[in-house]
């Protein structure tokens, strides 16, 4: 259902185009129902219907700054966005917004293997720039689910994770400098093209994760990491998930630090049984997924299934590939699906000592307000994705059922310590939980930092900060 | 000398005692010449000469509360502090100013070996930490060279490096969560319990390496990694600084990721000759000291013995301990040497494939300018530590020529795609270069950042930003 408001003010469209594509023949300024329609949403739970007022698909960085020039004079909401993949509602339209899509700008610029740096435009797909640094030996580190349509550009705006995290950190850690737009069209350079960097504030850290709410990035300089020339995976198979839990505590213990230590309950093997035609959820309650890698690989794949063996796991055998099978379906078992009102994937993160007793907590909270649950976890850096789901059928009372299991699983993960979102964002969707986790001088001193960049309020307002 | 300005309000020392400290008993609020003298400086560069006029020892989070109180509302300068260790003149005392040491805040909270998390306090010393977590397994990566002297806090206000960072990272990517005491005595939590969280803007990163200038550490939740079981030190004398340098990259391109890897000119190596009786600067031109580590140490090691033989390298033997005394020699080779008007360490970075060109500036720029130097890198990252030097009895004429080559150095360095500080920080020394690598609106941006969190400026002003 398209929203009237949508057009409360229809000469910014053709005004815009004026602007930066005059003659029209570049595109780039859309005021197609359909595309307009297409691009009023991310993968995330949505809270209204608007849709912008027009799609503008940016070229450069001189129709970066002139779109923005001309939205903060005429006081008019702008969402940059990438390929939309996110699942918080980040780039969901709002009244009489513009929507500003960096898909175009998608050129790798510099490649330099010696230094180990890139330089990419934001509509750069993450999995495009891993498979250009490749032939180099080298990766880029953060690899969310949806790594093979999302954008560096986007992947910054939420500080992306994915599951390489624990070992390789998130996308904050990767970005070492950033050309960015602010809301009143002027260029600035953050940050340093070297490794190391301790001239002034750290803006490149505050601008990552901020959802584009201080400023349109339009080129990141990251950096890369070695590509593993070995890499070993194992599926470990446990009767319960106190089990599965034990199993990373123990690992952790042994100190060795997975690449991938993925955690998925019985719910989750069921779903990739029915999709992949597996046997899982017969075979065991709860299954970890392990990857070691770098010189080390062979050596940790021999503590990390010893450790797993003593705890009574049916191991994968070495050298097979199910495991490597499994991490590949782990992948696409949460990441391609988009929510809906009825079914919303969560994002907590708890101190890993407490992932065992969270998993509890929600399983206690699902049957509490009958609600259908299914939990995968990045289990190294304890980042939990409980999905929660009711039947369409049961209506407002299901959806009430389903508002009310989110909230006890959210005020749950803050009683272990944890965050009401370890790698998603916030969003639209979970600024009602915001004030829960941060303090008000907090969230205070956050709409100050965004009055600095962003005086008028233009850049994607209601998301991200309360 | 004393300047005599350090009196100008010699009330507000009497005023804080009673405020925190009525009956003195505790000794928090130090008016004592000596003291305010030792406290007047770091182990950077000095402008002037001013001492404070009290100094505080803050035993709890109140005491901070209360200082910060008092002088934001009588616009006190507050020079808030560690051990003192920096080298950018970073606590240099300023007129009319107080200064804060947070030295007897040097509990360590709690160490969860399980989350891999430990609380500190801001004045514990950073090798302690390092001590403490050992019997779990654990490290605080970062290691200044003063990391037997330096504190935690003091590492987070500089953002501080070390010899472990290309492979572990720097003090930002070991801090997870702060708390922090604003200029006006609010104190706010920022940050995380875990490894990952992204609710709201990441301003426990804006807070990591920004002097003292936006708010006052009363504690710190810091991430711990695993202490290698296994680690493996190469020496590796080359003839010329071009091979050593070719050696750094030749690592690299094997895709090896060493914990350590420290570049020493010979001018370096005479030093440690000098000190410690060896004969380095006799056999070779340059020096690299290379150490892996994890579960793979031991192919690395293979590995990069392999790429520096190729090179012609003087190679250490398999397992003994030469390289192993040379590393604790190098770290004893500046870290504990104050610099002075005549002597002058520096901190720039540059891509690590400019390393060589690098190194060949400094000695042309050496040359011209008539002044001393000698070079040490954190090779990994490219962060190089240049020394230079003139005879005191130069005198003026000689401070003449040092700083012509200090500037030099810097343009050098920027003109190679780096920065004017890879970790040491901008302190009061640095002031005057942070204009050439930073565009105005950058440096505007970050005072309008400084106002939000510190409206009246009592905090270390004329450190940090510009």
């Amino acid at each position: 259902m398209v929203n009237q408001t949508s057009t409360t003010d229809p000469d910014h469209g053709p005004a815009l185009r004026a602007l930066i594509d005059p003659d029209g023949a570049a595109g780039k300024v859309d005021l197609d129902q359909a595309v307009r329609t297409a691009y009023s949403r991310d993968f995330g739970p949505r809270h209204d219907e608007f849709v912008p007022d027009a799609v503008i698909f940016a070229d450069n960085v001189a129709d970066v700054q002139a779109v923005l020039s001309y939205a903060n004079e005429h006081s008019v909401p702008v969402i940059a966005r990438g390929a939309g993949t996110g699942v918080s509602g980040g780039v969901n339209a709002s009244e009489g917004c513009i929507v500003l899509s960096l898909e175009r700008m998608n050129e790798i610029l510099e490649i330099r293997p010696d230094d180990e740096v890139a330089v990419v435009q934001p509509g750069v797909v993450n999995g495009d720039l891993g498979d250009a640094v490749a032939e180099h030996g080298l990766m880029y580190a953060p690899d969310p689910a949806s790594y093979r349509q999302a954008t560096i550009g986007g992947n910054i705006a939420t500080n992306a994770g994915g599951l390489r995290c624990a070992k390789y950190g998130v996308t904050r850690d990767s970005v070492l400098g950033l050309d960015v737009v602010l809301a009143d069209g002027t260029l600035l350079r953050t940050g340093k093209g070297t490794f190391k960097g301790v001239a002034g504030y750290d803006l490149t850290s505050l601008l990552v994760g901020s959802e584009g709410t201080l400023g349109v990035v339009v080129s990141a300089t990251v950096r890369l990491r070695y590509l593993s020339a070995d890499s070993r995976s194992i599926s470990a198979l446990f009767p319960s998930i106190e089990d599965a839990a034990s199993g990373v505590l123990a690992i952790g213990r042994r100190r060795v630090q997975p690449a991938i230590m993925e955690f998925l309950d019985a719910g989750t093997m069921a779903v990739i049984d029915e999709t992949f035609g597996t046997d899982l959820s017969q075979r065991g309650g709860a299954l970890l997924l392990v990857r070691t890698d770098g010189h080390g690989a062979a050596i940790e794949e021999e503590i990390v299934r010893g450790a797993l063996s003593e705890l009574g796991a049916e191991l994968s055998e070495p050298g097979d590939d199910v495991a490597t099978r499994l991490i590949e379906m782990r992948r696409a078992s949460r990441g391609d699906m988009q929510d809906d009102a009825y079914r919303v994937g969560e994002d907590v993160a708890v101190p890993r000592s407490r992932l065992v007793d969270y998993v509890h907590r929600l399983s206690t909270i699902a049957a509490k307000h009958d609600v259908m649950l299914r939990v995968v976890a990045h289990a190294g850096d304890g980042n939990l994705h409980p999905t929660f789901w009711v039947a369409p059928e049961d209506g407002a009372a299901g959806l009430e059922r389903l508002g009310q299991a989110l909230d006890a699983s959210v005020r749950a993960a803050l009683e272990a310590g944890g965050t009401i979102t370890g790698e998603h964002g916030i969003g639209q969707f979970k600024l009602r939980w915001l004030p829960w986790e941060q303090q008000e001088e907090v969230l205070q001193l956050q709409r100050r930092i965004k009055d600095v960049f962003d005086p008028r309020g233009i850049l994607n307002p209601g998301k991200g900060i309360a």
